[in-house]
């Protein structure tokens, strides 16, 4: 397999978290990785690795569309480059998204007939395999064929991510009735209910779901459009992070709190974003793992885990069928 | 004070906790409380509470518009009428949400000036006062100017039942930046950063907020549109019930888990939605409480006390004078 090309410039932790991450990737599971990024940065951290030399970096909160075209010589251009060029089969960055989507995007292009790429983020749901929600942020404003396509992509993700042999596909709506729902999901709504639609996803459409059906083994893709999905990711990130620490202080500093805390620990670990693997952009023509700003060494472990197994199990060529062209 | 009426014949427990909740309102508040509902059904449970006679019930699951309009004896149409009638000082239901709107929206009328009532939801916040969430689910589709009065009555709202001397109003979006959302978000951002903007309700606008800024003592009104706003609420039930039974689940039946309860228990409290005292539907003519489905007599208790409490405010009168007019 050709490397991973790992952005060891974006991310709160970058770049030592990265080069670090990158390194247990290589080590423990055997996946070949190349570094990119700016050789005075990385140099005295890399150890083995192979190195792309890239002297720009896109800042985390820069404008994603300008900097990319400006910074030709940054990590993640040449991260989406190296994709490009066939010198790496897929990209990971922990930096500033709208640049990682814009990247991937200008260097690798669209599958053939997606409309807009979308990004496929993995819910964590207790005693279940995930729900992925898609859109989680790559358009702010949709129109209902894009929706259908995210449907199909979605699914597609779901049975080689997670094994799910026929995806269960909701939309994301205000109620279970069709004619619930702003027009965007009304719209969408008729386009998924048609005869065939999810044929080539080898999925179904169950209807409508509203947000209280995510975190739940009810279904196992949630279609939205890029403004509410990343609402919605958002917001359970925040109210999980709420929870649990209200929890914490609930148990106190107590003789309760210590085996209470152990006993939670595995739960705690089922919702660590770091151990989701990050989000996928769906529809560019090439493998690109968006891991999410503050990534520790084991986030970027699991990314790469997951760029690899992306690649192996043909990811892209089974998008490309997927997918309805108009 | 003109007495609350309550609809006995709406929820999922109905008459049966609503009843008992209306009972224990008058007899615990000392609030005067009238039944509406049908004789057959609440004849043997209303003790000495007074009861208006309606012959018909709208179902949880029927169309709104039209039961409003088929069903002029129906409970909730009968509660509003007694509002404006001046029977009533305020209506609460656990009833068909939609339906309770429009009952209220056709009998009471509108605010002078406001294009469209708002479902205005508390958020629950441990260890603060709630955020107040509006609109959560009146409106699918907004218009820009709507989120606007959104914000003004959201803001007195927050003044009114929790003390807030100046409430801090953020824009629910996906990024701080004010070019940050969809287009009805940056419109609507415009409007809110105008001079003045907020002046009438005594409010500052903080900007756009993301859905992680929900649940904490960041900010005290969140606007959003009515589809993206129930996405959210529904998101966070289910989240939250999700993460509750999870922790129940990894305590699970060991010697640490009685404890451990017993620790969580007020944090519990807190987020139990039979605490919050329902929601409120601002811009109305009258105060209206819509208590959700699932409504325990001690939620109707909370909803009648918040009820009374935002008729001595003189809420509706406040909201009246804080409300931009064309």
């Amino acid at each position: 397999m050709l490397p991973v090309a790992i952005d060891a410039m974006g991310g709160d932790h970058a770049p030592g978290a990265i080069v670090e991450g990158a390194q247990r990737a290589a080590a423990e599971l055997g996946v070949p990785v190349v570094l990119v990024g700016r050789p005075d940065a990385v140099e005295s951290l890399r150890g083995d690795l192979e190195l792309i030399p890239a002297s720009e970096i896109i800042a985390m909160a820069a404008d994603p569309g300008a900097s990319v075209r400006r910074m030709k010589d940054s990590s993640l251009v040449r991260a989406a480059e190296a994709v490009r060029d066939g010198k790496a089969a897929a990209m990971v960055s922990a930096g500033n998204t709208g640049a990682t989507m814009a990247s991937a995007l200008l260097r690798m292009g669209r599958i053939r007939g997606v409309a807009r790429p979308a990004i496929a983020t993995p819910i964590p749901v207790p005693g279940s395999t995930p729900t992925v929600l898609l859109d989680a942020g790559a358009n702010a404003e949709c129109q209902p064929a894009w929706l259908l396509q995210f449907a199909q992509m979605g699914a597609v993700f779901a049975r080689e991510r997670y094994g799910i042999a026929t995806p269960r596909v909701g939309l994301l709506s205000i109620g279970e009735e069709p004619s619930k729902g702003n027009d965007l999901v009304k719209d969408a709504h008729v386009l998924l209910a048609a005869e065939g639609a999810l044929a080539s996803s080898g999925a179904t459409f169950v209807g409508n779901v509203e947000g209280r059906d995510i975190m739940t083994d009810g279904v196992d893709v949630v279609v939205a459009d890029g403004f509410t999905g990343n609402v919605v990711l958002k917001t359970l990130e925040g109210g999980m992070r709420t929870l649990v620490r209200a929890v914490f202080d609930a148990l106190g500093p107590s003789e309760v709190a210590e085996p209470a805390i152990e006993a939670l620990m595995p739960l705690y670990g089922v919702l660590d974003p770091d151990a989701t693997g990050g989000a996928m952009l769906l529809g560019v023509d090439g493998v690109c793992i968006i891991s999410h700003g503050s990534s520790s060494a084991t986030a970027i472990v699991n990314a790469t885990r997951v760029a690899a197994e992306m690649v192996e199990t043909g990811l892209v060529d089974r998008l490309r069928t997927a997918v309805s062209v108009d």
